[in-house]
């Protein structure tokens, strides 16, 4: 039996590591994990006719129902993909698709996003682009938000489908998903709105009607859950055809033998992040603003990327110290018992350049001297101390250089 | 802890259920529960720097190699994704879309494949036709294989893909992939040839020169392991593009967190899977021709679909019995404990035609009368007689009617 928490990142270690990752992956929660081993003996193909089949068939549909409970939507507006990034994949050329099938021809269709989304919107979005679909940039501002204005601009008759992160994955800033669906909603009420709410169910309602999203992306391995499992959810309106082709699983939307215990171990991860965020959220947005705080006080070349207070999730600092190299900050803090990042995972989480910084600061230096550090439910003031500390020498000797 | 075989399959029953329904959904091996609770804490993100992303990307890499080696190919001919169906969308629209990238157009491309494919090929090579591909179905004999006269007459100088089951799901007949890959390659050198290998690794090598596959689809639950994940592996030449839009991770072409539990699982399995192939297939084809003898003599109007001695996988058992409602024997069977199917749990494991069988026998009430009953490693004559006898009472009970 495995635990998660401290205990578990410290097998080979006689002192404890200090995890500032959590928005590149999160430990499996122990209740995940003790759901996932009961349903190791489940193994009957869930489209099977048979009491195996069926077994496996019951658990689905009744995590499929308590997810649409929680989200606040329809069972059939659930899915579940192997990820965040095929739940992306699927919202975008899912809805595009869907259209082109009904006869729209791509041209006639616009997606708009933002320069500083996950590389499994922006790829997709690109891919969309390769297809014939047009493509809009909505302006952000120098904290990484939405400007409405810039989207007002951008709206037009052919506006589909507007995609943006509810909490940006490097920088932490919480979307007005609500603000832009109204504004989307005066140019054309069929316009869908998808948030990639990846980083968000630890953290903040992932509720749809509550957001004001059309569609929604979840990540079980970003909260606790297994990872190669995801979420795409909908509300009514939302038409999509699927990505992948074969056998006609989840409503034919997402073809391939379901996982019990993945899906299982999703919906018990994303159960749990969403039954106590508010209470973790205060809890580490203090342990967060204080190690900001200190940061500042102790490093004094450090900016801060992203919103302050309530636009910012949680769990997220993240700052650019310029001049420095900050892979191999991050690779020293690493060496002195600190889990840290320079950017998003996805992004390659080395060196080179954070476009997401570059996008909000228009300032090369400041996105290529990036450190992320993301906490989690147990991190203290005193783990972010000893960072603060680690990193401060750290710059210290490199300008003694 | 949970324990695989016939003890997992009774959990609420006091008699032994006989589960005849290995080619939809395996119990997952011991070994492969361990070394996924192994691995368990193995939190980080591999695409992270730190030690806890170094810790799982090593297990990744490592899990790759063995693959590699385990086929006979290189390492970075080797794709972990979602599964099977995964794995097969990713061989046949990633080699399209990968020649169509470079400038070829979609109808100076030929792909080949037969009528008896399973779903996540089928589909796929539908969606090829959609994007302008010109498909050739090759004819299959009445035993389901693949006629090489009838190949030799559909290739051409467009013909860039054949993709055929190497077992089929259904009727378990046995493709020589190598005969398939020398007629083509006496048209053209560079035409690939896939094969989907999901049903093999119990029964056969899956080694890539052995086969003469360029690109084979595994899929882990269907060989001892967890759902959710698959290979596609392939030789030197090929070259893909993907089919999700996202990230870089493993080689730029599957982009998504990895799961260490997940790989490690698949690669556990596949190498079990293949350590004991021979001694497994050797032992279970006793059983299986035992069982298809007394089918015969016990019940008069079994029809066998599919080939008979080496040319059919050694656990597969597909009948017809023309005027049985088949769906209805296969829930009575279940009610007596036996698990079993009328045909592909993905092509809805309930009533309706078999393609499979309607192609190679040109005959619907043969096609609606099936019933696949594909053994396991310690399936006994005992069971077969058991399910032999139900089956028996149940097709004289329907007689009277």
């Amino acid at each position: 039996m495995f635990k998660t928490g401290l205990f578990s990142r410290t097998k080979s270690e006689e002192s404890k590591r200090i995890y500032l990752d959590y928005a590149a992956a999160t430990p499996l929660e122990v209740v995940v994990i003790e759901v996932m081993q009961k349903y190791l003996h489940l193994y009957g193909n869930p489209s099977a006719i048979h009491q195996e089949g069926v077994a496996a068939k019951d658990v689905i549909n009744d995590c499929q129902t308590r997810i649409a409970r929680l989200l606040q939507i329809k069972p059939e507006g659930v899915v579940f993909t192997s990820g965040g990034t095929e739940s992306n994949n699927l919202a975008l050329l899912g809805v595009v698709e869907q259209l082109h099938k009904t006869g729209r021809a791509y041209d006639s269709m616009e997606v708009l996003t933002t320069g500083i989304e996950h590389p499994s919107i922006s790829e997709t979005i690109l891919e969309l682009k390769n297809r014939g679909v047009l493509v809009k940039y909505v302006k952000v501002d120098e904290v990484g938000k939405v400007s409405l204005d810039s989207l007002r601009e951008n709206l037009s008759n052919k506006t589909v489908l507007v995609s943006v992160a509810l909490v940006n994955s490097e920088i932490g800033t919480i979307q007005n998903i609500g603000a832009i669906a109204r504004v989307a909603h005066e140019v054309d009420k069929s316009i869908l709105i998808h948030a990639d709410a990846a980083q968000s169910p630890y953290w903040m309602s992932v509720e749809l009607p509550r957001i004001g999203a059309d569609i929604i992306s979840l990540d079980a391995g970003k909260c606790g859950g297994p990872k190669g499992i995801g979420v795409l959810a909908w509300q009514k309106r939302v038409q999509l055809t699927p990505v992948l082709y074969g056998g006609g699983q989840q409503m034919g939307l997402r073809p391939g033998t379901e996982s019990v215990i993945l899906i299982a171990g999703a919906t018990m991860a994303i159960e749990q992040a969403q039954r106590k965020w508010q209470e973790r959220s205060e809890k580490v947005t203090k342990v967060r603003n204080e190690c900001i705080k200190k940061l500042k006080e102790e490093i004094l070349d450090v900016i801060l990327n992203g919103a302050e207070g309530e636009e910012r999730v949680a769990n997220n600092i993240n700052i650019s110290i310029l001049g420095l190299d900050t892979e191999f900050a991050v690779v020293v803090l690493d060496k002195n018992g600190i889990a840290a990042s320079t950017k998003s995972a996805c992004s390659g989480a080395g060196g080179g350049e954070s476009v997401v910084v570059k996008q909000i600061s228009n300032d090369t230096a400041r996105a290529t001297s990036t450190i992320r550090l993301t906490l989690g439910e147990e991190t203290t003031i005193n783990d972010c101390q000893k960072m603060i500390q680690v990193l401060k020498e750290h710059v210290e000797k490199m300008k003694d250089y």
